[in-house]
């Protein structure tokens, strides 16, 4: 995916420790027509897998997941990060730990918005570890739902998500692939 | 707007307390046709007032404010409720009760974002104190940024919040406004 790269490259900010700021289009602000290209990428990965829902995790997948909900037409849900006094009913939960801020949180979806018959497509705005797309996946298989695969826009090569969930057999698609990021503020992308 | 007060008499469910449960199509679950049906609405109103950027506050507001953007061509920014450790450089913070949740939160949102040409359209899914908004307003108000209006898709109008932001001078316009709710279940529209 050529036009995400080349955004990175225009827009991105490489930090020390592996920290990639694209939150100029990607998760603060957010470019939603660039949002609307990368859903159509998606779309031509994943358009004749008969998805019926879109899940993501809050809070930046959520732009992301909306506007691929509109691609694919169908819903899109996002799973919640704590328990909320307005969530009644049943749950799926299941824990994630995130490098970047420390911690390990619960992550909860509504078993009635990811049914059995669900093919469900997971969106996310980066892979990396894969701790977050591992509990999705985890939430989807609880409610005995198919998981498609994943739409990923950034993934970092360079840390062990990726490769970890293709060897479980799970379809990644990320559109852009970084290979390296160096002190000097550069990176490389993944043939 | 007829068509979300359809929608939330179809598949809304009152609970005690003056809660309003609308997770199967507006928070948790998100049906983005519906969305795209709203940002419509809210462009039919604010349409001609050359908005530059939509601004929303996490979680739930994101997808709203995303088909938004799309809509009135511009990007959409969402105010984070904690300061994470990839958010660097200058912030605008100031501080929301959540009476959902019982507790304060910072919200920030970056200076980069929201400029002083900046012409803003706050979006969210709930107006009911008005914490939330009125913390927007403060964040653009911080920028010397102007907010040109507010697109709410639910307005509770039997708490404050509405009263109180259009008597300081905001325009509001909210697509559904929920006059009572009551114990059994049922609830009325304002006129």
């Amino acid at each position: 995916m050529r036009l995400l790269e080349e955004r990175i490259l225009k827009d991105g900010k490489v930090r020390a420790g592996g920290v990639l700021k694209v939150d100029s289009f990607l998760n603060h602000q957010m470019d939603v027509n660039l949002f609307m290209e990368l859903a159509r990428q998606w779309y031509e990965a994943f358009g004749a897998d008969n998805v019926t829902k879109i899940l993501t995790i809050e809070a930046s997948g959520i732009g992301l997941a909306c506007v691929a909900g509109l691609v694919f037409g169908c819903p899109a849900v996002f799973a919640k990060k704590t328990k909320t006094k307005n969530i009644d009913g049943d749950l799926y939960k299941t824990q994630v730990e995130s490098f970047t801020h420390g911690t390990v949180y619960d992550v909860i979806v509504s078993r009635d918005y990811i049914r059995p018959e669900d093919r469900v497509l997971i969106i996310d705005d980066f892979l990396a570890n894969g701790a977050a797309l591992e509990g999705l996946c985890d939430l989807v298989s609880q409610a005995g739902a198919t998981v498609v695969g994943a739409g990923i826009a950034v993934e970092k090569c360079f840390q062990p998500g990726g490769e970890r969930l293709r060897k479980k057999g799970l379809r990644v698609e990320s559109l852009a692939r970084i290979k390296a990021m160096h002190d000097d503020g550069t990176l490389e992308f993944a043939d």
